[in-house]
């Protein structure tokens, strides 16, 4: 008769608490990495951040069917007064993806375009520099991170990496188990079985269950109730596999020995827990490795596969299983439709202060960073023209746990994307999600609840203040923590072949400026800088020529599609570019109120003071994390 | 410029629905079979039902830890007269799933057993026959449907497969597809990309998503834009490959040859999509392969593989993606559960007229059917002892759309197999998932909104009339649908060892009858009989152990653990025994109002009056389906 002793018996919550911590501890977690070919990535999970070695696009393109044209020649066209261009000399007809030929700088769309004949055409509205153009970098830039440490990698992944030049990717090792039947009563499956043997069916399952979570297997023949044995068996296999599994012979019965040679060779740290089926189970730890016990009954067997098993995989392999859910949410901009077509909107989901809200990415249909940020799709179905901001959608959701999405907007930094990454070392099932729109859209977003975070760099030539004077025309009560101060200036061509020594010589004939968009902070602060020096925007060439974020202006002066451009250090350096140091900033980030109670920000918050941020910061350059941390609260 | 003329476009869903009907006519989606080993048939779908060839168990056990004894000695045994058995003679102590000793027929849980010492117990109450044991071919007998075919597989389904002697199993076959990228501006990845040149990264990304799809992808170097050469390697690749995809050229620009090629050599029904992105699609049919030309943006083309190309490999596979959630529902029975341990109890899930209805399977650790049969799986927490019948519980669900899901109970019949693997043929995706619970008990459960469909078999011997003197005990109004008539009579060793001639004949002395348990509607028969004929119940030694199917009675026959008992003439004949027929029984389904109205049942309806369900059951034999699919309504 058996009497159940179980030695160290347990709730499913804290035996799993005790045991990843005694595995922890051990070693069992850290990172074990090889490199895979990219083309064969799928499914593996990013052990480092993946960075672009090359520029997507590589080469600046229309984003429209339609007309490539110099924006200069259009200035002045109306439905009153159109303009009639040549093709050749003014225009030349490209399809969405063509490169845009040298002296040309803009698209018209083809349905904008009245075609006279083969070589002429008539417009009817002046076209702005840049216009419908895909500029090089738009969706990577060289040096950038395309994704983070701990990130699954997708099909609709795979095109990035290529594209951005990455043809290898280092990735969570994939483990191999060994799986140990026992009883002297188990006999193979197809014996011919007399009563009382049991055929062995539970390595089969216990085999198929870990090779569909990425864990290669090999099942053990029958050992039999032989301590001794299973002794030497264990001993040997805990050498060369990731993780071995014994079946039966896991509860405290009297033949139940497996315990006692599992106690004697590593750590026992459970025996026993309060599930029901699946009681009689063993935690254990011999060297850096899981030695586990699982139950002999199938039924059993499987509750612990699923309830112990794989939270342990999902945790050594550092991913998640994704969470799929059809959601109502509220779409954070205005976009319009088609209305003889249906359309696909990809964007990134988060819940703000209990609220689920559907950030739409980039639109069109080369953008490959798209596919990669995404985690939600939008159906607009035909018929609807417009969906409104603020307006409840219906969206399909695949990613982590929406309480562990963060959305961080405004002003995009290098330092955005590492603290990305950085999160992942506390919870990997943090997915930190940015988007640039600028600081003031940034402040905007969070006054509206639309986003976590906004980095903002916001200078006020009034009281001389960052941020604070532009976050109180919006919100009356804020937080802002600081997340370095970083120097601003001009970026140039390597070994500065046009001689540029500051502002007053962009105004030179010979030399072309790339500029930021509008409600930037880096455009606030070049206006600011011009109007101080008198300096007369219009006598700037390039000065109508925007781009969203400090790589994409690098990318351009490094390509030498343009002479000059303003941004900070750290993107001069990343891009190998040389730099005139003109004014330090701070940059801060925008907290949303509710967000700024939660665990998570609390993490971000040691993060930012931690020294692996700094040395992080310090080896890109072009900070000082001094005050990295501090609050400042209305 | 490109104006886009589109051949044959269309809305995504008339879209879909043409070239599937134009591929069903083609033949492309008819069963291509291979066989596997059990092993390795992780995520293969059946491509025929599958029968055991041994019953699981294989012999009679011990459900609980305890004592295994003779249920005689224990009669009169009592709180105030407990009786002292002897250890050898009167019990022997036994694990769960021990083998019961010859001459022991019961089992007494340890927890009620007083162990005096060594050799003597003591016991307070009286076990019945059967009492905790698990008789042979509880999982399944042979002969039975373990699976239907269109049953994708499961890690937990292999064990059952093999315990049953099914070593090898007939899936669909794996399909293999060619990737071909066209394009004279698109090089290698790994290149050396100058502006204009494209590196190709939309194969490797095809290829991924095939994978991720259980399809086997080849991708071909990629193709200059010549009519000529891409219409030699359609032509060739079509022979060979299950699927072709072009990639790129898809549009209607003066480039995009493909369609011109593809409408050359084979069906093109849909060129163009009213999807955004993804318009520029091709769906075209060459002999019975599908042949898609996808569109070169990679969101476009994500979006084709996401919106058609799943479709048409889910449909060709004849599965679906299982809709995973955690839903509130119903309990339909009263589950006691320890305090001290969280229990987790699988069970079927079905919505029956809007309310979601939980139904746990068989508990119990060594349970192989309730793994195969669950698709969902209820947690009742440590400290929780109940849960009533009709209680709301919440549950985590992984199966088919509710929508298509039937609960069938009742008595069970062969036959509702059979209904539930044709019912495949006509929407794979479908699953008719059957309890029994005896003729009486399929009533009470329609009448309480618990489930689709009963099966019925009821005869009152007052009015001679069946099932409907029955219903309407428990429903004003109800439906009933005959599914055949069926023999009853004695099931008996091959051959009639014991030359049984009649019910006379098992009160005899050397004869052990095998019973079915009280309100199934053999056991009302069996009693009306004996009645009829003035036999004794208690003279027939057996009378008292119940079984709750034909198949568990008839196995019990052919194993020699009784020499007959009562059952369906189908049972016997699958069981290969002896059987002398007694009366022509009326088999009705008894069917849930609203389920009554919906598409399903029309389906269900079809089938029972097919040719191809007479021939089935013709092939088993003890059918007379002279009246199946006939409606009785009061």
């Amino acid at each position: 008769m058996r009497r159940e002793i179980y030695l160290r018996r347990t709730d499913l919550e804290n035996g799993l608490d005790a045991y990843f911590r005694e595995l922890k501890k051990a070693g069992f977690f850290s990172d074990d990495v090889e490199n895979v070919l990219t083309v064969e990535s799928l499914g593996r999970v990013t052990a480092m951040p993946i960075y672009a070695k090359r520029n997507v696009p590589h080469y600046t393109s229309a984003a429209m069917d339609g007309i490539a044209l110099r924006s200069s020649s259009t200035f002045g066209a109306s439905e009153a007064s159109p303009i009639v261009l040549e093709k050749g000399k003014d225009f030349t007809f490209v399809n969405t993806g063509d490169p845009i030929p040298d002296g040309f700088d803009a698209v018209l769309m083809i349905e904008k375009v009245r075609v006279i004949d083969r070589d002429k055409v008539m417009i009817f509205e002046p076209v702005f520099p840049t216009n419908d153009i895909r500029p090089i970098g738009e969706d990577v830039t060289v040096g950038e991170m395309i994704v983070t440490r701990y990130h699954k990698i997708e099909h609709y992944d795979i095109p990035l990496f290529l594209a951005a030049g990455v043809f290898e990717i280092p990735v969570i090792r994939k483990m191999k188990a060994l799986v140990i039947p026992t009883g002297d009563e188990i006999v193979p499956p197809n014996d011919v079985i007399s009563g009382g043997k049991i055929p062995e069916t539970n390595g089969s399952m216990v085999k198929a269950f870990l090779v569909e979570n990425d864990v290669e297997a090999d099942v053990h023949s029958v050992v039999a109730d032989n301590p001794e044995r299973l002794e030497k068996i264990l001993k040997r296999s805990v050498e060369t596999y990731d993780m071995v599994f014994t079946i039966a012979g896991s509860s405290a019965g009297s033949k139940d020995y497996t315990y006692r040679v599992i106690g004697k060779l590593g750590k026992l740290v459970v025996h026993g827990m309060n599930i029901k089926p699946g009681k009689p189970v063993i935690l254990s730890v011999m060297g850096r490795k899981p030695v586990i016990g699982l139950p002999g009954f199938p039924v059993s067997l499987d509750i612990v596969l699923q309830k112990v098993v794989k939270s342990l995989i999902l945790r050594k392999y550092k991913t998640f299983e994704k969470i799929e859910l059809r959601t109502s949410a509220v779409s954070s901009v205005r976009m319009s439709s088609s209305i003889s077509e249906k359309e696909y909107v990809r964007g990134a989901l988060a819940q703000v202060d209990g609220k689920v809200i559907f950030s739409p990415l980039k639109r069109g249909a080369a953008n490959l960073i798209s596919l990669t940020r995404h985690d939600a799709l939008l159906t607009i179905e035909k018929g609807k023209a417009v969906v409104d901001e603020g307006e409840k959608v219906i969206v399909d959701y695949n990613g982590t746990d929406l309480e562990k999405k963060i959305l961080v907007v405004g002003s995009h930094d290098i330092l955005i994307d590492v603290l990305a990454d950085l999160v992942k070392t506390r919870d990997h099932e943090i997915v930190l999600s940015s988007s640039s729109v600028g600081s003031m859209g940034g402040i905007i977003a969070i006054s509206k609840g639309y986003a976590h975070l906004a980095g903002t760099h916001l200078f006020d030539p009034e009281t001389g203040e960052y941020n604070i004077p532009y976050v109180k025309k919006f919100m009356t009560s804020y937080i802002l923590v600081n997340m370095s101060y970083r120097i601003q200036g001009l970026m140039l061509r390597k070994g500065n072949p046009k001689n540029i020594r500051g502002l007053e010589d962009l105004t030179r004939d010979d030399v072309i400026f790339v500029n930021r968009q509008k409600a930037s902070g880096t455009r606030v602060l070049l206006d600011y800088l011009l109007r101080k020096e008198g300096i007369n925007p219009s006598e700037i060439k390039g000065y109508c020529t925007e781009e969203i974020s400090h790589m994409n202006v690098a990318v351009k002066v490094k390509e030498g599609l343009a002479d000059a451009g303003m941004g900070i250090e750290s993107a001069a350096r990343v891009m190998d570019l040389d730099f005139i140091p003109m004014v330090k900033e701070r940059y801060d980030l925008l907290v949303e109120k509710s967000f700024f109670e939660s665990k998570i920000f609390k993490e971000i918050m040691e993060i930012l003071k931690s020294e692996e941020f700094k040395r992080v910061a310090e080896r890109i350059g072009g900070y000082d994390l001094s005050k990295s941390g501090t609050v400042i609260k209305s």
